[in-house]
């Protein structure tokens, strides 16, 4: 069983849909690295945080080998909402392990996520969920995951916008992890969902290859296939819940560096913006505020938001991010676009 | 306890010191990338395959992504015998533990390391080694760690040359790095060895970062310090043993992708070589054969060389490289120089 690994992952929410409107937006000039952003604090403070990294002159000057940027997937780089998005593909894999292990169509949980039922689906404890993602993210090898993630997204469409998944990443991070590269940084993807998972698309939609994705890990297993051919089979074995204070433990053992700029949504992200704010020279660490419930959705106790079961923006968090100078992003006021679709 | 720990790492052997020779070398053109090789069929397999991989019109042609080339490190990068660089290190830190825990100096197996006697250091069994290692590697901040093992190498010698462990770094390897590099690979180390450990130097000898530097594992504990700063604490607790099986299954745990080359001297290394020959496209697996007892060491059973319990170069693993199309370097005829103190 991958004890703990849901913990990381999903959880249903139920979300007030908002329709859909297209936001003005100014044209793009080629001298603006971020015509998606608005101009305010938010903005200046990436433009700043760049300009006193690279500038060898600047007392805040980071060399080019510790420039290290990490970003939280799921709220932080693409909608989180109504579920995870790993979450729809491991219910909408349970029939294909059902139909390898017939006995299991009987057998709860998988007998209520086969039968459908949406809000049945939603009730199951934590314990169902674990083993539903240990059954579906385990039991084949690593290259035949990666092709049967890459075949669902090309075919499954989110419930809001009817698009797939992967066009639901937010256009203000993208220029944002291109601004980075420009200059010199690496971007890297710390998150809670699985690291397989992220990294089978992660070059496409982000333009990060897979050794620049940290993820909850599970362990493989070397093996010999039918015909002798060597091969790493997953297996149901946690090796790090990369979420909370294993954010920082993760960017330890995969980058081995600490970052000088975190970005994040919620309060798994916390460890890794106070791991990262902790090292010297110029340091930028920010939080996306869910704020815009027509454009993408509201949400997190911060601010009054209601309060919901994913992307978890406490009060706390808040407190702490302005104690401690981290800049919140939101969405509704920072951002001129939300989606690269809308124009 | 690090279960497991030591196999990956460390025993001791008792290694004839043969005389240093200073070898003659031809004299270093700007035309060719690797002048310390020989001319022949190993130093022309990887001018070949770098030539067929970066070729677009080569059918073996390997996009530039997925140039990922691994280096096995001890006895592939640099010198092994008479024991691991890290064992030393760790039999050298028990004076330092003791310190912080006085009750362990007239605890085995502290009593015998504190006893300095080498014969009776080199007959302590593997559990006790395991202790050692764990006992010497853990316990502090991965920060404190780094700057303990390079203050470490800057004084430590090697008993042969009487020089820093970072100068017995192979010429001809070195070259070989830079010349991947120079062609658009991604060089990693995958090592039996403990990763915080590696990176620490990797950078400075090898051209290496730490985020390319995959080895034995070793957890981390996120915590809080006196003073409130979030810190990383070495935990003594094993995540992945990066040797055998678990080289490939930690090059998909850290890179996510198959190497298209790889580089080893033991048993060892035979899964990580085995998992990158499998891949399509070019592909170099390459062996180092330790068989120049005057300029460097000669051992292993292959060939007939004397048994060591450091590098098991074994005989089937020679007829695997033979069978499976691997290149099996001579250090003896391949290697016009060996160290670059030489000249």
């Amino acid at each position: 069983m991958l004890r703990r690994f849901a913990t990381s992952l999903a959880l249903f929410a139920v979300t007030a849909l908002g329709s859909l409107v297209a936001p003005a937006f100014a044209q793009q000039t080629n001298s603006d690295p971020l015509p998606s952003w608005n101009e305010g604090p938010v903005k200046s403070a990436i433009v700043s945080f760049v300009h006193d990294a690279t500038d060898q002159a600047s007392p805040k000057f980071v060399p080019a080998n510790d420039r290290i940027v990490t970003f939280d997937q799921d709220g932080t780089l693409w909608v989180e909402h109504p579920m995870y998005t790993q979450v729809m593909y491991c219910l909408e894999r349970v029939p294909a392990v059902v139909k390898q292990e017939p006995e299991l169509k009987d057998i709860e949980p998988f007998k209520t996520v086969l039968s459908g039922d949406r809000e049945a689906i939603a009730k199951l404890p934590m314990k169902d969920l674990e083993e539903i993602l240990a059954a579906t993210l385990s039991g084949m090898t690593v290259d035949e995951f990666t092709v049967d993630v890459k075949k669902w997204l090309s075919t499954a469409r989110d419930p809001r916008w009817h698009r797939p998944y992967t066009d639901l990443a937010f256009q203000p991070m993208l220029e944002g992890l291109r601004y980075f590269r420009a200059n010199g940084f690496k971007t890297y993807i710390v998150t809670g969902g699985g690291q397989d998972f992220v990294r089978a698309y992660a070059e496409k939609v982000y333009g990060i290859p897979p050794e620049q994705v940290v993820g909850t890990m599970g362990g493989t297993k070397f093996a010999y296939g039918k015909h002798g051919e060597p091969e790493l089979l997953k297996e149901p074995k946690l090796l790090l819940n990369d979420d909370h204070a294993g954010k920082p433990e993760g960017i330890h053992l995969m980058i081995g560096r600490r970052p000088c700029a975190a970005f994040g949504n919620s309060t798994g992200d916390r460890e890794m913006l106070e791991y990262s704010g902790a090292g010297k020279a110029a340091r930028l660490m920010m939080l996306v505020l869910h704020d815009d419930a027509a454009r993408e959705y509201a949400y997190g106790p911060a601010q009054g938001l209601p309060e919901t079961k994913v992307g978890t923006f406490t009060a706390g968090l808040y407190d702490e991010a302005k104690s401690r100078g981290w800049f919140v992003i939101s969405m509704k006021s920072d951002w001129k676009r939300v989606f690269s679709f809308e124009n």
